[in-house]
């Protein structure tokens, strides 16, 4: 059976039914990967055994017709910033190595083994996280799998390669600033970031406290839903994790989209973009009907305000080893981390200001709109080593300039889906669908709707 | 009838009675106000018209049988940051006299108004809160009632006196470290600082927005509870107001202790303080038949952390006119917002990080205890222009110093009372109890409770 290219919801109904075991999944998936990962570069951990002793005794119980849950004997990895018992968290660094294996796995990863799902590794991504091209300096880069001379973006660059490459059926990322949706785009997967604080980050080796979110990549609407329910959850070792009920999605998926306002993100999320990231707005604006245009005030303070926070809660995670040992940091990730240590307070609480009075503007803009539409990078992933390209005439940094579209949105926690766009021989990108915050069931239901007109 | 020394509650069934009407209590403290004022400098704004105009509204609607309110005719007054209709909200400084005048009351004016409460003026405090004596360049001191050549603490100086002078029944002030507790012990007057969030600050100019409470002083206990319940509430204005219900007090404050666990605060809380002020805390302990001690961990370092946190928070508000006009600040404030301004972020970050540890610590402590029993201040009222003291043959500062057993407890926002200690011929101290955060009503309960036996 050619089990590669399902989805995780038509895999799980096979092993479900028995047309597969659990056991010949896992060695399939994992023959691919160990035969594509010194190509691909997504993993820096196979976990053979841990997967093959996971699905041994799935199908053990589903033998019994016990009912093992909705992602039953579907591969997953998690980018390597999740704890994962047994093994040493890298968080994408050298200096990580040095820590003892981690005790127990990330609440996320409980989550979704417990719903039948198989860990089969960890994946590469930028040095802690902070970048979007994953070309880690100790762990080599992740290359793009629709061309291998490209980046397939950041930081969770491996999570997306790997879904995109089927290596895996989904996986698990993390977004500070567009780190999951920037791969996403770039690699041509789905990719949700959910609201900030709605998903358990315990577990997980964190970034920014105040900016950190979880979320996954997929292939299809439904797995996308199916794990995001999965996820959902109090979580008493997170104290950012809230204690809303969770708002399952799965069952919801096609009521459809008729209720909803949707409007496209004008001004500041038009500009500063390749033709093609602005058509593909365009794009889905036609086929979801809208032509209402939207702006929101200040993005661009928006932006340099994330930068600030991020800089600045960054680097206080590593001011021991900023000092000791600065040598042993990726140096794209070491001069920003020094840079953020010495921003007076003054930068920092001014940002987090303006970010109240921000998160209130975009709350009104949402008593009008349900989803507001918006480029998920201004380009289609740009050459290895490539350090400037030109937009509109202009030449500009690419690394900081990936998440123009992204950075906004995140630095109040918004909850976003990007959106893949394949076109044929041409590189993909990817369209944000963003809504108000604990409002993930709109962008989910918009999604599938796009789905079933485009792919 | 001598009214002044009545407590809120008595005040007011008197004028529903109509033993007295609200213009005669009004006239009558008005005319002491104007009489003591030159001598206690309480009172920056004496509000005349203002307060008949509510007296004489007030008379028509009792005479007319209407419920006017829990504090029907009280006059009461508030510390000069709470914005007054008509009025430049002053926060103790010179230049926010170029203010505009306010075009509406604080949320917590409103409240009490709607309760029946009459404003009758604004109170004097250190500028713009930051400091325990109350000894404002511009405005002049507020000397303590009980002894002229003695500070009555800060920085909400003037409402501790007002209250304890019988000026007012009772006034409103603002505790960012100790603001209300200090003043309250050294006046001998009850001051309640609630849970941080718990009341509105709608309207009022705030010091440091991540650990600014409002709160209350009275002469009964039942007057705080009467106050506490009429301010709760949730508000659209304050993003940091708390949307849990209520917790009304008033009629549950002798339902008694037997059920509640009490400890007194060792080891930090039982150094660094005068004989007197530790034999308030064992007088208290004695009252309330406990024994037992607890340890709150590293409050020394809570209490650097809330000093960093104050100077960066702090002088944010302040940046401009520091950079144009320093000489307009008092020197005392000028100088540490001057410093707070140059931390560098990760000074800050790391106090927000460890608050949010001993913020579990703390927590953890409330599962085995339900009050807390701690010194109030570590001395009593000291000479005005007075810079150090000696506590145990060291000779220290006396203004960073007042702050000692408040700062590692609002830092965490948790529910404070100070009850007053009255002595013979002595200068009154203050004894903390602490409880949970939204465990008020557990506090009002022990000071009852306590106010029974003792005063």
């Amino acid at each position: 059976m050619n089990i590669d290219s399902l989805d995780a919801i038509s895999l799980s109904q096979r092993v479900n039914n028995q047309e597969i075991t659990a056991i010949e999944v896992t060695g399939q998936f994992l023959d691919y990967v160990e035969q594509q990962n010194p190509r691909l570069n997504c993993f820096t951990t196979i976990l053979k055994n841990q997967a093959f002793e996971q699905a041994k005794i799935l199908d053990i119980r589903i033998a019994k017709g016990e009912d093992t849950g909705v992602l039953t004997g579907v591969p997953f990895a998690v980018k390597n910033l999740f704890d994962i018992e047994g093994i040493i968290t890298l968080a994408g660094s050298k200096i990580n190595k040095e820590n003892s294996p981690a005790t127990e796995d990330a609440t996320a990863i409980k989550k979704l083994k417990a719903a039948g799902a198989i860990l089969v590794g960890a994946l590469n991504m930028d040095e802690y996280a902070y970048g979007f091209v994953t070309e880690n300096s100790h762990y080599g880069a992740t290359p793009n799998p629709h061309d291998l001379s490209r980046i397939s973006g950041g930081s969770s660059g491996g999570s997306a390669a790997a879904v995109a490459a089927s290596l895996v059926p989904f996986s698990l990322g993390s977004d500070t600033n567009g780190s999951i949706r920037v791969p996403a785009a770039l690699c041509g997967v789905f990719g949700l970031k959910p609201t900030y604080g709605r998903l358990s980050r315990a577990g997980t080796f964190l970034f920014s406290n105040s900016l950190d979110h979880i979320g996954g990549f997929t292939r299809s609407v439904r797995d996308m839903a199916a794990i995001f329910d999965v996820l959902q959850g109090e979580d008493q070792d997170d104290p950012v994790c809230t204690s809303l009920p969770p708002q399952l999605c799965f069952d919801k998926l096609n009521d459809g989209i008729d209720g909803l306002t949707i409007a496209v993100a004008g001004d500041y999320f038009q500009e500063g973009a390749e033709t093609a990231a602005l058509e593909a707005v365009e794009t889905i604006a036609k086929l979801l009907n809208t032509k209402e245009i939207i702006s929101i005030p200040e993005a661009h303070r928006a932006r340099a305000a994330a930068y600030i926070i991020t800089a600045c809660e960054g680097s206080n995670f590593h001011l021991e080893n900023l000092r000791s040992r600065p040598q042993d940091f990726d140096p794209a990730t070491r001069d920003r981390f020094l840079a953020g240590a010495f921003i007076p307070n003054t930068w920092y609480i001014q940002a987090q200001r303006f970010r109240r009075w921000y998160r209130d503007q975009v709350k009104e803009i949402f008593q009008k709109v349900d989803v507001i539409i918006a480029p998920t990078t201004p380009c289609v992933a740009t050459t290895l080593g490539q350090e400037k390209m030109m937009i509109n005439g202009e030449e500009i940094l690419i690394r900081p300039n990936l998440g123009r579209f992204t950075q906004p949105l995140s630095f109040i926690g918004l909850p976003v889906v990007s959106f893949p766009i394949l076109r044929a021989n041409k590189l993909p990108l990817g369209v944000q669908l963003i809504a108000a915050p604990y409002q993930e069931l709109k962008i989910l239901q918009v999604a599938a709707c796009l789905e079933e007109k485009l792919i």
